[in-house]
């Protein structure tokens, strides 16, 4: 069977998924839907069939997979109304507003027997995948911080993500893969508690920082960072552990795993002179203490999101993106919205 | 009067003081104190006479002063026999192991009616110090996070400092600097809460990673982290504000304000491709928008430590490194010890 698409919102996401999802076999895009007649036109333009209304849209029985990638506040009402129309459902992140929501929409999907997945694309992202494979294949030690940051100039947020009342904010925009890549990657390890602190600097309404510490019980301790209005922007990833240090300094993957040439303990003891005294243990390393490696090569292909949902219809593999996994990134949203509010740290 | 300095440990501390107190005027040094044979005869080959027993040290009638730079967890018996020795006492960082014992000391000096102070010597850092500068002068507008880091590949630390019962760690020998550091800038703004990773990476007992969160009620979240092995140094400073960012690499003060050249809500929006999807937020910037500007200047004096104690055994000034000040350090300290271990945030 091939997936045949919907595409419910054709604003940005709504294009990127027709033009790269056709890329995959058994993929095929039946028709869209916006509210927009301007988006429909664009549509129409690439050949792919457009409604106006959601109802008439549900109704095209071509359609056995609806994408969702309407606003965030409409996902859970969206999802529902498909589920009931008998559609297996793919949502944008995030999926939802809350596990709330989320759970009414996993119980219409069970009710009427869809698959319900949910896009977390960054999964897929290399730097993601360089970090996972250091971290899996041990080679930097143990590790004992894992500092995850997006910085950006571009300061004010865009569209319907300037508003509260639509999803907006960063948390929602990109602090869930930030989330959702942490708990992908740290896997069993139990997450002990979450700290963070979540403010609006440039926009009025909605949050564009965040600092997110989450402690786990395997000694990791992973710092999520994003900041709209940071001007220096800091490595997209630092991770240290007892064997040496990652860094990546951006999506393109530039960066490289430092390390120490001579045993620690017979480091020469120098004294650095500073304005208001020595230092020895911050002084500069001898030459040829320090050097770097190449990272690690990764294999990563974004289409396996849908090669994965073409074998799932087929009844051929598990879900790679699974709700209850999905579940537990909303929740720790909720947390660090809860922490940040109350100042405390959440348990879990 | 001078400040007749009497210097009770004659290690790297003891020596550093010797070389450099003199440079001030009214303060002569008198006399030192260690119990070992070697650094008595380097204290002579200076020309400072020096005494094997600290009972002997302290019955010299021409000391005024003692200056403790023993090991940590000698501060406390030591501060109290000075004490009781009619002496003033300047004591090295960190002033005591916690709040009780510091409070023991400050009893011992108000009931022999002697000056007690710390050297907290990097409030006179140059970088500290332009990181002051830009806050209280509004330079980047209205700050939203400091981060104020150390990173070394120094990864074993030094003597007694590897030993918890002599006090060691990093905590007592450099968060005790990074957290003075902070709430002195941070003047009245009330502490909220304090949340902590306390950790033991390369050395056995002792502490030699932590990060801590200290959140003030004036909106700025300060990060504090120090790592003795991260290998990939991170700025020692990256303060961001919502008119722009301060970065400054290392101790030598090398770094720049960060500012955006136009409006920000003018910016055309760029889209990034990245493997597993696009970005608008963190496309890069088009060329000149982000611009950068010299630090300001700061003038700072190390010896100002003692010119001011020079007035104040004068009667002439009040104490710059005042006891309450260094006694909420050590709570604050306490609460990050106390958080790492529950994971839990300490409330103020």
């Amino acid at each position: 069977m091939n997936v045949k698409l919907g595409i419910l919102g054709f604003g940005g996401m709504g294009k990127w998924h027709e033009e790269n999802a056709r890329r995959v076999d058994q993929v095929e895009i039946i028709a869209s839907c916006d509210i927009k007649e301007e988006k429909r036109k664009e549509s129409e333009a690439r050949g792919v069939k457009s409604y106006e209304f959601v109802d008439d849209f549900l109704a095209n029985p071509d359609i056995n997979t609806v994408l969702l990638t309407v606003p965030n506040y409409l996902h859970k009402e969206m999802a529902i109304k498909a589920a009931k129309a008998g559609k297996n459902i793919i949502c944008e992140k995030p999926a939802a507003l809350n596990v709330k929501e989320l759970d009414e929409m996993t119980q219409a999907a069970k009710d009427n027997n869809v698959i319900f997945t949910v896009h977390q694309n960054r999964r897929w992202d290399k730097d993601f995948q360089i970090v996972k494979k250091v971290y899996e294949e041990n080679l930097i030690g143990k590790i004992f911080t894992i500092e995850s940051k997006l910085h950006t100039a571009n300061g004010r947020i865009h569209e319907w993500h300037l508003y509260k009342k639509y999803g907006g904010g960063m948390m929602y925009d990109w602090g869930v893969h930030l989330i959702d890549q942490t708990l992908f990657m740290m896997g069993d390890a139990h997450l002990v508690s979450v700290f963070a602190d979540i403010k609006s600097i440039i926009n009025d309404e909605v949050d564009d920082y965040f600092k997110i510490l989450m402690k786990f019980d395997n000694g990791i301790t992973v710092h999520l960072e994003l900041g709209t209005y940071i001007l220096s922007y800091q490595p997209r990833w630092l991770v240290a552990g007892n064997r040496g240090t990652l860094k990546i300094n951006s999506f393109a993957c530039d960066g490289e795993i430092w390390r120490t040439s001579e045993l620690l303990d017979k480091l020469p003891a120098q004294i650095a002179e500073t304005v208001a005294g020595p230092t020895r243990q911050f002084a500069p390393q001898p030459a040829g203490v320090l050097y770097s490696e190449a990272l690690p090569e990764v294999k990563t292909e974004w289409t396996d999101f849908y090669k994965n949902f073409v074998q799932v219809i087929n009844g051929k593999e598990e879900l790679k993106i699974k709700i209850p996994e999905v579940r537990k990134v909303l929740s720790v949203m909720e947390a660090a919205f809860e922490s940040s509010e109350t100042n405390k740290a959440i348990m879990f």
